[in-house]
């Protein structure tokens, strides 16, 4: 066995060298440090079917440390994942080629997770885990029952969110999840000395998970390691100390390894000290071989799966869970609520008519994990009848995630990439930032993720300008491939909400307010927020302008409208615009019948930033926030039916 | 002593409970929990002068539980603090009170840090820590000898910055910050044991800090635990067991108290319980006397140390460091470089430029310190003659903050409020998004610290799309009171480095390429970034149309103005945009003047979002981007001279 360890972790090294040489670009030092622990993971433990790579009950192995990416695209082609070519590992880090500078999830199979930015990895390893677990809890171990493998660095650990990831993994006990830490003591900076003194172990045990130490270029030792880790009762770290650019003569264990080619000369070295003489991207057919073998352990634990699938009692609700279109009974439960809203036409914060969604929603949506980042009475995104999940009962459908914005969002992209579950999570507007880096890849990945950020504005009051929201939704808006959705009412909380649950490929904010908002939205029988914008009001008589507002400002809008109409000569409509990005997907006809051939004014509560593409002036808000009762903020900043409506003339005039 | 004690704790806890009552609003349940510790703090151990809140050399107090303003307000009043009076508390969460919901930096004296987002507070006592220990280096214990306090909740510890921050502390063993831990067991959502099962103690040994472990409500004991930490080698966390709500008979203990006014009845309870018979804010004369000599207590160390401080050699220099203009030493340095970077007039990164700016800049500002969250080499945040701030060296002027771009930004703060030093610090400009909730304290607490944001586009290619920053500098540009720079060449970036480094009240981004970009600026006499844009190339003949244009694609602008010079009859002006927000300051005329009224096109390898502000039309990127080789990358989003001038002509066809 050491012989054959030896001969295939030498061909993914010098696999993994040959791409970072081709591209004249990438990170060598740690695909060559931690080949060996990759080839005994993928040699002898990881589950997985290479010409199935999308298995719901096979292992996960993310690579959180992404520079290393070749390491993967080498594991990937030499177990032989189906879609996965030589010719695409010679076309790293080219245009089109599926092997991006960092892994890029949907790009090439097998690939879990997009990694690169350090920590996310781990917290989605996390995620996945917690997934697992759910899964297991609502179907049995019969058809839920696979590991989590993550790989980090130092970089990874560094960054806060590691740390919130850890707490939450240990504070849940998830015993399934399986974490190397490549200790090789290099970052790009020099010694990890420089900028740590860490006792990692010490770490990790002080939230609750279990720790091995081994040296990581010890095949047995690391086989050893990973029999244990499976057994353990929490989740473990398996430290593995290793040299960085393992092989490499001159360079290995210096930080010139970490993210530059070799060079033609030190190749050579390489080649030499690991003995390999096949030219570049050449692997022995005995060899390959054997890479290939690595899927055929699984063989039969994936027919098995299958017939247990196939005659399972669980299988329809497994498939809804996983593929099923539930948009009908979204749809319907929410059209339902809809109708009860206009009913009642009672002042309500829509943070409060996100509840009544989400109880809607927990009926038709059976998959759906709710959280928050310890806002709970706040984001009010726990419904009656949700139990929270514990570290010894995984049934329940909400997370208390703890003050973690940062691990919540990127947990819940674990936990959708995952597939299976549809996860939400609470926190202040404000405190997107936090959670931020998570967010960006939630967009990056295409994953419906729901954001729940309420007190979205000044109108939170007292708490003041650390807490108000100013350029949180422009900032926003300016993200690729997210929706942010802004209603201003109860029923356009709903529509909202239809249309963040039935997206696929782009997560949704929802900016939602704290303060009560008058019930404006009379008609349900169509999904108008769809539209991005329309005339929630009318002109009395020919348009001579508009008002477009967001959330709690289509109501002052709507009142600055009946002041401006009652004081001139002016038929004032006033706009709705729930959700920029899907106003903007309208054609152009649609837009100009919505915003009218007329002076158009915008109000919002919050920065003026990139309006200038829908109105001619802004009424925003260019400054921090203070702190006062949420009405005096209001008319500190001008926003008031009066103020706005005597600008407006003035402006006019 | 105990007896006074109990008489001092008693007045801080009811006069926090009184302007909560008062505001209907806010947080008692940490002071009521915290005031014990406070009151030992204050009246036993802190050195400060009530008359001279800024003093220097006082020790400095952060309430990182920021919500628990109320608390630091009391503490200012009862100690007889310069410019804090009753009124003004009376006042809590009003319009323009200084007491506002969060502790605002600037508002009130003695609010030493902005803190509300948790975790702020943490990692700026970290950085205020570290600043004491650079000063001390520099001018001896003489003159810069303090303790930096900090008072932390579980949200603060939950949060990822926290282990950032932690991690950093310990490592350079800064033994003269002193932390208080309030382990109450309750957050928003209820138990911590909903969402945490760390063992900090551990935690924080595992970073390399010494730990004590109190009762939080006995003052004798936690006497002896700050004794104890004053001669502590390693930084301090005192693990203080307390009761949420202390004195609140019926809700102590529970989460109710964490966030709400106690009510009339649970008032009066509070008063009954604690033995308290005085009407709202009103303090007994013997009691406040006593809090008024909690100054007094320092009053020999303050004489001392000004007459230290006046015969003192380094007076002068001391002087410059703490609010010294060194602007003219600044412009002469930069003003020479800026001619040699005309002489040489050879292609370079801005990233290099900027290296070169630092090198200028390290003579004539000595008391800046720089730093990277460990992407020296990338960054080129290093000039030769820096040397690292070590645990046994604090006389360099460079910190490996290592990975940990959050703790960074906030550690900066942190820095920059002591006073006495110029932060900067780098990282990748994807990666702002990390650091983003410091940023943004920065700006709202108006401090200048300077963020160098290298690899500022597509233009650092194969890295890909975790790594291209997109939607980045729209979303910077939205924060109030942030300049985002983006220099277009070496000139250029000497130009923004002199305006981020002499600015007083805002913080700047310096976005700088990875590539090399021809030197494009021949005059230097003028510092024209100070206008945020101006014409950079006149049209050949009267100006039919105009292109803008910043950073890396100016260069891409004038090539393409080339371009359209000579295929039509179009004589085009290229306008360089170095900074949106000092453009937006000046006159409509001068904007006028600068982008011409002609058709606008705008040209800026990053989102679009927002620039319908300058330009008619935007040759922008508005999905995520890609990994290949810059030049493919630029292809592949067609900005290239040739199919943009094509663009132009078809669009003005």
């Amino acid at each position: 066995m050491t012989l054959d360890h030896q001969k295939l972790s030498t061909s993914l090294r010098i696999l993994c060298a040959d791409m970072v040489e081709a591209a004249k670009s990438g990170h060598p030092g740690l695909p060559l440090g931690m080949a060996d622990v990759a080839t005994v993971l993928w040699m002898r433990h990881l589950k997985f079917n290479p010409a199935d790579p999308v298995w719901c009950d096979r292992d996960r192995f993310v690579l959180s440390a992404g520079h290393g990416s070749v390491l993967l695209y080498g594991l990937l082609y030499l177990s032989g994942v189906s879609g996965v070519n030589l010719e695409q590992l010679k076309q790293f880090r080219q245009l089109h080629s599926g092997t991006a500078g960092h892994p890029e999830y949907g790009e090439l199979p097998g690939i879990e997770t997009t990694t690169g930015p350090l920590g996310q990895g781990l917290a989605n390893a996390v995620g996945m885990a917690i997934a697992e677990r759910k899964l297991a809890a609502q179907f049995g171990s019969d058809l839920v029952d696979h590991y989590t493998y993550c790989l980090v660095g130092d970089g990874c650990l560094m960054e806060g969110v590691s740390q919130e990831s850890i707490s939450l993994a240990g504070h849940l006990r998830l015993s399934k999840l399986i974490c190397f830490w490549d200790n090789n003591s290099i970052t790009i900076d020099g010694s990890t000395s420089l900028s740590t003194s860490e006792n990692q172990i010490q770490r990790f045990q002080a939230s609750g998970w279990n720790t091995i130490e081994i040296d990581g270029h010890e095949a047995d030792a690391i086989d050893r390691a990973i029999i244990h880790a499976k057994q353990s009762d929490r989740p473990i770290l398996i430290a593995c100390k290793t040299i960085i650019g393992f092989g490499a003569p001159n360079k290995q264990g210096t930080p010139d390894m970490h993210g530059s080619p070799l060079g033609g000369d030190e190749m050579s070295a390489l080649r030499d000290r690991l003995q390999w003489s096949h030219a570049p991207f050449e692997i022995p057919f005995d060899i390959l071989q054997q890479w290939r073998l690595s899927g055929a352990r699984s063989n039969d634990a994936y027919v098995e799966w299958q017939q247990r699938y196939g005659s399972s009692s669980l299988k329809h609700e497994f498939d809804r869970w996983h593929t099923g279109d539930m948009h009908t009974e979204i749809q319907s439960a929410l059209h339902q609520l809809r109708t009860e809203m206009v009913q009642d036409s009672k002042p309500e914060a829509t943070r409060k008519s996100s509840e009544r969604c989400l109880t809607a929603l927990v009926e038709a949506v059976p998959n759906l994990v709710g959280g928050s980042a310890d806002l709970t009475p706040s984001n009010n995104t726990r419904t009656k009848t949700m139990s929270a999940i514990r570290s010894d009962s995984f049934e329940g459908q909400y997370i208390h995630y703890g003050i973690r914005e940062h691990a919540m969002a990127a947990v819940m992209n674990g936990i959708s990439v995952h597939t299976g579950l549809r996860p939400y999570g609470g926190t202040f507007l404000c405190f997107s930032d936090y959670a931020r880096p998570s967010i960006r890849l939630s967009a990056l990945m295409q994953q419906p993720v729901v954001y729940v950020m309420t007190h979205d504005s000044i109108g939170l009051g007292e708490d003041g300008p650390t807490h108000q929201p100013i350029e949180h939704l422009a900032s926003l808006r300016a993200m690729p491939n997210v929706n942010v959705f802004r209603p201003c009412d109860a029923v356009e909380t709903a529509e909202c909400w239809e249309l963040a649950i039935v997206s696929q490929t782009t997560p949704s904010i929802l900016a939602l307010c704290r303060q009560n908002l008058p019930s404006l939205r009379r008609d349900v029988r169509v999904n108008r927020s769809a539209y991005g914008a329309y005339v929630i009001r009318p002109s009395k008589g020919d348009r001579t302008l508009t008002l477009v507002a967001t959330g709690s400002e289509v109501s002052l809008a709507m009142q600055a409208a009946e002041v401006l109409e009652q004081s001139s000569s002016h038929a004032v409509a006033v706009v709705s615009m729930p959700c920029w990005e899907l106003f903007a997907a309208q054609d152009l006809e649609y837009q100009e019948e919505v915003l009218g051939d007329v002076p158009r004014f915008g109000i919002e509560a919050a920065c003026s930033f990139g309006w200038e593409r829908w109105v001619d002036h802004m009424f925003g808000i260019d400054t921090f926030g203070t702190s006062a009762p949420a009405a005096d903020v209001y008319a500190h900043f001008g926003l008031t039916p009066t103020v706005i409506s005597e600008s407006i003339l003035a402006f006019l005039d």
